[in-house]
């Protein structure tokens, strides 16, 4: 039985292209276990590094947030430098600090910021390749941002959640998006998401309506139909993994 | 003997990082040969693709221009979505127009931009590790824009140049710098080299001295030396690749 005496939390910017996502899992290299083991080096002992949330395989992060527990006291700008010089190059902590004995990255979360990035232009820039998710057909971009503001408010989810295969226990399906911008960039658009919490492939889903939508392929009378029927076949294909980024997590 | 009647200018965008540069070479895989395989496909014949001039491995393009001659006249829309989809993701070509028979992507050049990218933050933003030269030293970025000036003009380039290892026939090494401007960007700067034409690993060998006078190991002083004494080994290492840019071919 350990007796911890002290909590980190670190910010984690991560390119996930070459990862299996932020979770363990017996196949494959994920970032929870790149990062978690090279704590344990540092520290010459077994830590368990708990996320805010997972994010999926080829998923980005800017500002994922975890923490871990630890009998020391650690120098927190030593610990920086060495844990960067330990980890790849695709995965940086961009701050360590310590928190209370109660933090908890995913149970004291209040909020979290996805961004996802899609590419319209007919020749896709290679530098964002592993990105953006390339729309190969025209968008109407003021239907889009039409379609976005139907999304906004407490709702209830279901529809937009892969929950059921989360493999984790079934949450409450009400959320609360508190924004969901459309910001125009080099070769094509930005959607910001702002809410509460997210449930599984929230995020995917719901862009993927969006884009039906923006290419004619459903109408906006459809999303509140999608959202009632409270039926996940009826919202069509989650987008790739590649446009997403988790940027931010909320704390109190 | 061939009777080309066509001359076609393609402008490309590439990430370098996985190949050896740009020219052809007997071992490993070069842009210029992955684009000229492709166009021979598309052709059905073989094609010679001639490009404004190297780039290293490691080095990266968003504006890399190159011709070649053909026989036949080319639908210009539907060779540009066959390439792309032949090409690998990395290497896009932007535009392509037909050139008059005279167009030479090297001679007909009369100027060049390149860009290169210094990360100066203490944490590299792993987004852009393949894309900047992350320097770990303390950084004067007024004393660089200071030593940046001593660089614009005509000057007989020789100390800055490896023209010697270039493997091509020895160049005119007086140029004229149009501009070196340093723009402050998010986590560093980006230097902004503009010249009627640049020797080999010029850009790379100017930026070592500048870093070396923004960290203090050179001085001021040093610049007008080093240019006079017309001798490689006095500028000092050249800067990585992955932080270089070719932006820009100017003809005519």
């Amino acid at each position: 039985m350990y007796n911890y005496m002290y909590n980190y939390k670190l910010t984690i910017a991560y390119d996930g292209t070459h990862y299996c996502g932020w979770q363990i899992q017996p196949n494959g290299v994920t970032i929870q276990q790149t990062i978690q083991e090279k704590i344990s080096v540092i520290l010459r002992c077994p830590v368990v590094l708990i996320g805010s949330g997972r994010t999926d395989a080829g998923v980005h992060a800017r500002g994922q947030v975890a923490h871990f527990r630890a009998e020391q006291l650690i120098d927190l700008g030593k610990f920086l430098v060495s844990i960067n010089a330990l980890l790849p190059r695709d995965i940086r902590v961009l701050f360590v600090e310590r928190a209370d004995l109660s933090f908890h990255a995913q149970y004291s979360a209040t909020g979290k910021i996805y961004h996802y990035h899609l590419y319209l232009d007919k020749v896709m820039d290679p530098f964002k390749r592993l990105y953006c998710w390339h729309l190969h057909h025209p968008v109407d971009v003021d239907l889009l941002m039409q379609a976005a503001k139907l999304f906004v408010g407490t709702h209830d989810f279901t529809s937009f959640s892969n929950e059921a295969h989360s493999g984790s226990a079934s949450r409450d399906p009400i959320r609360t998006l508190q924004r969901l911008d459309v910001v125009r960039e080099i070769g094509g658009i930005r959607l910001e998401l702002e809410a509460d919490g997210f449930l599984y492939k929230m995020v995917r889903n719901i862009v993927g309506v969006l884009t039906e939508v923006a290419g004619g392929k459903k109408c906006l009378d459809d999303i509140p139909r999608i959202f009632e029927a409270k039926d996940r076949r009826l919202a069509g294909k989650a987008v790739p993994p590649e446009g997403l980024f988790l940027m931010h997590v909320k704390y109190g």
